[in-house]
């Protein structure tokens, strides 16, 4: 039973570890699902990213003399799941990158939440270090989240994949 | 076979029909489990809130002349059992209050993004009534998750649940 803060940080760390574990394994497919270029690309340095975000989570939890592993993210295979279906359901090209990037931003935003949540408690447990390490991982997330949507939505000068996906 | 972004679009105000539809019946339990009483207010509101946000979906699919029903939600089908586990894990009071906005937190920034998409497709599409009323969601999704966000960091002059879960 889980009776103060300092356990739940630790149970939303863990959480966040499944998370990016989870994630981790199923952006290959995605990329592989992807047809834009800067939809891959964007997948692809996300990849990294989830790397190196998965890696704090590893420094933080050392850094508590905790095991970052026994949680499982209910949330994030039920994300995994809906994107896989989705890419499945949709024809290769502009429609199924359309789908995979409302897919990739659910994911993106809870992530967003999540790590907003952790660098909370972090703040309110005073772990100084930990905090400034959440909230670099979250800063990445929110834009990861705003270049997808870019991509779905275009620019001032070029078409994004929602407008391409129409006919 | 999803083969144009109109298709797509059904999708995606099918799967929010679902996942407001889920939100509707998990929400009760989640006020019943909060004891701050700013949090048990927060969270009724949000259910009347999410009545209409169902509502507005069923007017938009109307207007398309297709059937809101259909799809499952998995993402909030694994985001409602991770609250139901989270709470059920944690000891009553401040502690369980804090799990609960942190699952909350994620339940609003799945349909933040989801709205977000939908909005967007709604645009592409042409859709100008529809894109109003997503965007009205939209809006009192992202006002809902500051609200819980405010309740467990506290004010300049309160204290927030997160605090008083420390001890």
């Amino acid at each position: 039973m889980i009776t103060n803060l300092q356990q739940l940080y630790h149970d939303q760390l863990r959480d966040l570890h499944s998370a990016e574990t989870q994630l981790i394994s199923a952006l290959p497919e995605m990329i592989s699902n992807a047809s834009d270029p800067d939809l891959r690309e964007a997948f692809t340095k996300h990849l990294e990213e989830t790397h190196e975000h998965k890696l704090r989570l590893e420094t933080i939890c050392a850094d508590l003399g905790i095991d970052p592993e026994g949680e499982d993210c209910d949330a994030m295979r039920g994300l995994i799941r809906e994107a896989r279906k989705h890419a499945g359901a949709t024809s290769p090209g502009d429609v199924r990158d359309a789908a995979l990037i409302a897919c990739a931003n659910r994911v993106e935003h809870y992530e967003i939440a999540a790590y907003g949540v952790a660098k909370a408690f972090a703040d309110a447990l005073g772990y100084d270090e930990a905090f400034r390490l959440l909230g670099d991982t979250l800063q990445e997330e929110g834009d990861a989240d705003k270049v997808l949507t870019r991509i779905a939505t275009g620019g001032l000068f070029s078409r994004g994949v929602n407008q391409e996906a129409i006919h």
